[in-house]
């Protein structure tokens, strides 16, 4: 361990690994997690193991992880659940240090025996001194050591963490948080958490130097004060986002069949995260834009929004989505409309907060409007509307409108003083044009380290979430 | 009037239609409506009117709509507000029986002498025995008739209608609409509501036999009693479903500036909507989702639900996101576990509602769960993942995967005697084959008459609130 380093730090950067169970069929998951191995580009010996195979993926296959030729620092584990006990004695001999369990069906089937078996796998686990991620989860995804287990997660790395009880979860959170520009440092799929658990993890990524966003799915919990704890000393210094999963009977009967995890009390997770200063949400959708929100907007200081862009009816579901979220829409104060007399002297009256465009004629006030409400102490987040729908019916009013309002907006966000989120729907439908169009302006607004929100709702829901946990973390102790 | 024929039923079935204010130059409201007359295949003559232009889009302008050659039925204008009150006594002179303002700048302005203008409008209407849709407005989208406003909306028609103050909103509410398969019988934009107001409209699509469904936006009311008794009079036999604009102090603000009209209490609104029978919504996307189910799915009827699809962590948060929204996920009843056993005897014991397919290793219970449960008593609707997530990584497993589940879901679907939800999510992201086939997938969906939601969140939502108009219409006198 190098000075200051974190003890789990050796897990996030295997020299060489291992996969045991490893099949050269593809589509099975022995073969998948050494083609992702190779898909990422990792550097280190990859080891394929099986007991018969004599190639998998172009590599040559060993009989067991005892024969790999050099040493061999992580494993992954597809072999079957009443083999794995052996794999980790086996582990031990090599001196491997981590092992990752893709292997399933413990206590997560409900069964005793199965249950049993995996706390002999744990015994056996802590007598080799080899920690365990899972077992029945996805693994790792570091995309600057090239691990991944899905072929559609970017391979460049960013600062946003997440750690899941969920390997779907994961899957979704990275492919659809890449599609808004999230970049990340580790993303963990721990399922059951026998050995490592959320807190493990999450004191890591405290630690962590690639790590400045965080954000958690967990079904249940082993230990409710050392999460506390580490929820408390996360939040401290990085935003956390929690997503609960199991918060209902219903979900807590999932959460039992699907990682064998006890859901626990809503209330007392509830309590928990507004103790520690984490920002709890209710789903995936709502984990990304909170995610977008602390990657990409400056801290949200308080809760006066100015809105810009749109029509009318876009400018009235702002103004109420805004208010319904705890933000304050200001009313436009009179030395902004005084300012914005000169450029607009027959609405100057008319216009307000929201700013509805299609009162203007014409009259671009708009880079005007959030120049002067972005300087003004009133306001403390600025809200942008491309409002697409109204002007993509048409190639040519695509290219046109769209390419107007992303210059202006691609112009005036990143020198915003105050946080600037963007509001542009969804790409989808049947015409390409369409797709294209919205497909590429995300992307540069992105690029340009823009939060671009789907819907006002969204946007204004994580403005105000953002603005918990920065006044969470001012007033702390 | 034919017998028994709606009063109004003229203004939605014009034999011919002047544009006043029609315009040579592309872009401008008045040569777009001529085009959106020509693009949509209006049958009767149109004739274009300025006092300058020799032809617009090929037609023969005329000076005024007194010149035009035929009679003419409807008029729209798009002439300066100064000029409406001139236009209206040519209107009436010329016999046209409806005008459609989209001339703005009245009310809304907020100045008085435009306010004056208005009444003047008005009253030399009400002389002149010319109905009013508007002003400030877009008017009309009626398919059949080959009337329309945006070049994205569809050709064909459907059953569903939608009224709103805003323009915008007709615009996000077809487009958006269509790609989950709503097709309209009559879309109404009607602005300031001078003369027409939405009790009138409500009236009318109670009466209208091409109309089943009907979405309103309103931001403001004129007579709360006649509303009152026109939305029950609708709810009683077609599902209504409302957005109100202006709920909070900002969204009244733009309410006045937006089409001039007095926001109103929301408690009032809520109130009016609950004895009305009519079921109120917080967005148009949620609009979209109400407008979904009523169209495609049965009536709810109760509020147990069966979830099938996806893996761990989509079926944990369905089972969240269903009992929040207040379905009940039935725990699975012996009597379906007892008839699985036999198609999956490893994991009889283990699998549950939700259906989580990840632990199934293969065994495709999913279609024999989909019919015990829609078969059984304990059941009101089924929701099914289909979970796109997980399998579109690469084109290979979007090929193989999405084809069998839509196989799979399409057979299914149609065949089920409850309600039956699918859950599929956005197309978006920049890899072209994933697009297509999520959009492909989409479009068989709604061509096979299913209702498709973007998230689980949202179909459970769909779902209650549907149960909740067909238990308050049960239960009226």
């Amino acid at each position: 361990m190098a000075p200051g380093e974190h003890p789990l730090e050796f897990i996030f950067q295997p020299r060489s690994i291992a996969v045991a169970g490893a099949s050269p069929e593809r589509g099975r998951s022995g073969n998948e997690y050494v083609r992702q191995l190779q898909h990422y580009g990792f550097r280190g010996p990859i080891y394929p193991v099986h007991p018969e195979a004599t190639t998998v993926e172009g590599l040559p296959v060993y009989r067991s992880v005892l024969d790999a030729p050099g040493p061999v620092d992580y494993v992954i584990s597809c072999v079957p659940a009443a083999a794995l006990p052996q794999l980790v004695d086996e582990c031990g001999r090599k001196g491997v240090r981590a092992l990752h369990a893709f292997t399933g069906r413990f206590r997560e089937t409900g069964r005793p025996e199965a249950a049993a078996l995996e706390q002999e796998v744990r015994r056996r686990a802590r007598r080799a001194g080899l920690r365990l991620i899972g077992p029945n989860c996805m693994g790792l995804y570091v995309p600057r050591q090239g691990i991944g287990f899905k072929y559609n997660f970017p391979h460049e790395p960013g600062p946003v963490a997440f750690l899941s009880q969920s390997g779907g979860n994961c899957a979704e959170l990275v492919y659809r948080g890449s599609l808004r520009g999230l970049r990340f440092s580790k993303v963990i799929s721990y399922g059951n958490g026998l050995d490592l658990t959320e807190s493990d993890f999450l004191d890591y990524l405290a630690a962590d130097p690639e790590t400045a966003v965080v954000g958690a799915y967990m079904e249940g919990v082993q230990d409710g004060r050392r999460l506390l704890a580490a929820l408390q000393h996360l939040a401290a210094s990085k935003p956390v986002v929690v997503l609960k999963g199991g918060r209902t009977r219903a979900g807590a009967r999932s959460v039992s069949s699907h990682t064998g995890s006890l859901a626990g009390a809503t209330a007392v997770w509830d309590v928990a995260c507004r103790q520690a200063g984490a920002i709890q949400v209710s789903d995936l959708e709502e984990m990304i834009d909170l995610l977008v929100a602390f990657r990409f907007l400056k801290p949200v200081q308080g809760l006066g929004v100015g809105v810009v862009g749109g029509g009318g009816g876009r400018t009235v579901q702002s103004a109420d989505d805004c208010e319904a979220a705890g933000l304050t829409v200001v009313p436009l104060p009179p030395d902004v409309r005084e300012k914005l007399r000169p450029l607009a002297p027959a609405f100057a009256d008319w216009i307000g907060n929201p700013l509805d465009i299609s009162i203007l004629a014409g009259a671009n006030v708009l880079p005007e409007m959030v120049k002067l409400m972005g300087g003004h102490p009133a306001f403390d987040a600025i809200i942008a509307n491309v409002g697409e729908d109204w002007f993509l019916d048409t190639p040519e009013s695509a290219g046109r409108m769209l390419t107007s309002t992303l210059k202006s907006y691609l112009a005036l966000g990143p020198t915003q003083p105050k946080p600037f989120a963007l509001v542009l729907g969804t790409s989808e439908g049947p015409d390409e044009w369409r797709w294209r169009a919205i497909e590429e302006a995300k992307r540069q607004f992105w690029e340009a380290g823009l939060a671009v929100f789907p819907t006002i709702a969204r946007a204004a829901r994580a403005l105000a979430q953002a603005h918990t946990y920065y006044r969470r973390r001012a007033a702390a102790p």
